[in-house]
């Protein structure tokens, strides 16, 4: 590769688009005669004002959102949202949990502290290794909202088909899979993406929430900060905003759109998955962790047959140029994310060095 | 100057050091070896690791931080901290605040949300254009913290001395000041700066917390992201931090400490404000806001006898590479911010110019 650079398979933050580096380095010292650097500009300037209007215009696009849906740019990842979704969305009823892994564990756990939430699935019972079955879910008619986590990163599972909430707004964290393939925002009332995964730097949530869920009724202890209305009626700059992740995103929206978008992505992403999980069915050594129809595009969970050997396979990959194959500490094994800005050779030459690995390891 | 860039007088975000965006701009594709921009890399990696390492001991020398505090990196910047503060250092009593200006009226509007709150001082007398006598204040004796806005970046007044607290712990909002000047880190229970005016890009704040300040019996309502507790434990990394904003800090800490650390500062922004402030209280035409003992070393706040003036001075000093000269929206008026990044030659040039507009319009 240009630059020798590594195929990184990090799971977050992870790869961007080489071009789009290549755009932000040029701008670095003047960007476009403004005279300065991004990072140097008031959130208040002109060029500055471009730069988000550009960034918002062209997600719209990407994902053909409705005009009735904002878009926020928010700190704090998803940590926060784990918090702000009950704090905004969540009234006198029920909020609905999916729990798939770890960041639903972790999204019910901090709604708790504000309602009332029951668990309508999970698949505790198999390691989070499947999506439960969502077509006939038992959820109570005060239900506020039914919350999905669409894709597990850690788990390298996505929901094969999204879960009938009965009528019910629909939440979901998109972080690891945003922009990976088409989805239509209509089937939801809020979509949340922590951005450091497919789209750009750490440090910035995408928020897409449709207007009439927009409250200003909170709980008065509320912070500023973590009511969707203090972003909403400021496009995303009550306060001063992490200009650079919006600058970064901007140029990934621009690039993807430049790419054919997010139906050229899925097409991609397809192909690129089913390289590596082709080659984890067929393969002796090594298993794919999760069940086929609940499998991520974005996170290819697999593990030999002993955690020893894992470790080994880590290494090995490391010292051969693809890095950050070991699974999360939470789960071990071996995970690769291929977002949107993994090259497929980076996928071919990664199994080409798994084959190789397992025909002088057997 | 190099690469033609603007002399930009902005507020926040402002100028950063020349030498830092240059090495970021040579790092972009490829960090030393890595094979990654930064941006991509995994915030759990040995890389990345070293880099916040490095970033928090070059504050650490540059302050002169104590042991016993920690230091912090946190998302959701000012507006953020203002509710932080209260929710983890109001417990029962009372929280005392000095009200200088914009900043310090927004986070007394947000500890209200939280407990009892008292204003032991303010200068909302004359426009908050001095900043008020506090040596002898009177604080009840179960104030839990005494919180000022050591600089009001709007206002343009710093604080001459702190104030006398009566034994209670001190917190101090010190962003548009931060690591302008030495100052003794003890004397504080809390500091918490947002970095985009003085350090780096905008979406993060630093917090220097003494050790005892930080507990766990908050109100279980509490977001996790918003205890201090939660990102002490986990050295910020409780969830993705900002990542490029710990990098680019960091870099410029380590420029900082290169240049002579914050005495060298502290002499290099005196000698440059005063060739301001003297042109200001030379000129018939412009006069500064502020009364001499509390004005800012960093903004400088200042206004001509009209609005329309005023305009025409925005206005000319754009067209000729000065930039963001217009004082903030909420007090009108002239305002040029002189962060450490902005070269002496800078101000000269801009007095040079004003000198020239006043002689030309008189």
């Amino acid at each position: 590769m240009k630059y020798d650079r590594t195929y990184n398979f990090s799971a977050g933050p992870a790869m961007m688009p080489e071009p789009v580096l290549e755009e932000i380095r040029d701008e670095m010292l003047n960007y476009r005669g403004s005279g300065m650097c991004v990072m140097e500009m008031s959130h208040r300037s002109k060029v500055f004002q471009q730069i988000y209007d550009d960034a918002v215009a062209d997600l719209r696009k990407l994902m053909n959102i409705p005009d009735n849906y904002k878009v926020l740019f928010v700190q704090g990842g998803g940590t926060l949202q784990f918090a702000m979704v009950p704090i905004n969305l969540l009234k006198d009823g029920v909020a609905c949990y999916v729990e798939t892994g770890t960041w639903s564990k972790k999204a019910i756990s901090e709604a708790k502290k504000y309602g009332q939430v029951k668990v309508v699935a999970s698949s505790a019972d198999k390691n989070f290794s499947y999506i439960p079955d969502c077509s006939d879910l038992d959820i109570p008619e005060n239900c506020d909202y039914v919350y999905i986590c669409e894709n597990e990163t850690i788990n390298g599972t996505t929901f094969p088909k999204l879960p009938n909430t009965k009528g019910h707004v629909l939440v979901s964290d998109q972080s690891s899979m945003f922009l990976s393939r088409p989805c239509n925002v209509a089937d939801y009332g809020l979509i949340w993406a922590g951005v450091q995964k497919n789209v750009g730097p750490a440090g910035m949530a995408v928020v897409i929430i449709r207007e009439d869920l927009i409250r200003e009724d909170l709980d008065p202890k509320t912070p500023i900060y973590l009511s969707y209305k203090t972003h909403a009626d400021n496009d995303s700059m009550y306060n001063t905003p992490n200009c650079w992740a919006i600058y970064c995103v901007g140029k990934v929206f621009r690039y993807l759109l430049d790419m054919g978008g997010v139906a050229a992505m899925e097409k991609k992403n397809i192909e690129k998955a089913k390289v590596l999980y082709d080659f984890l069915d067929s393969s002796k050594m090594f298993k794919a962790a999760v069940e086929p129809a609940s499998r991520s595009l974005m996170n290819v969970t697999f593990r030999t047959a002993s955690d020893e050997l894992d470790a080994e396979v880590v290494k090995a990959t490391k010292a051969n140029g693809f890095d950050n194959l070991k699974g999360h500490r939470s789960v071990g094994g071996l995970r690769a994310s291929i977002y949107n800005a993994m090259p497929k050779e980076g996928v071919e030459a990664l199994v080409d060095f798994l084959k190789k690995f397992e025909a002088e390891h057997c």
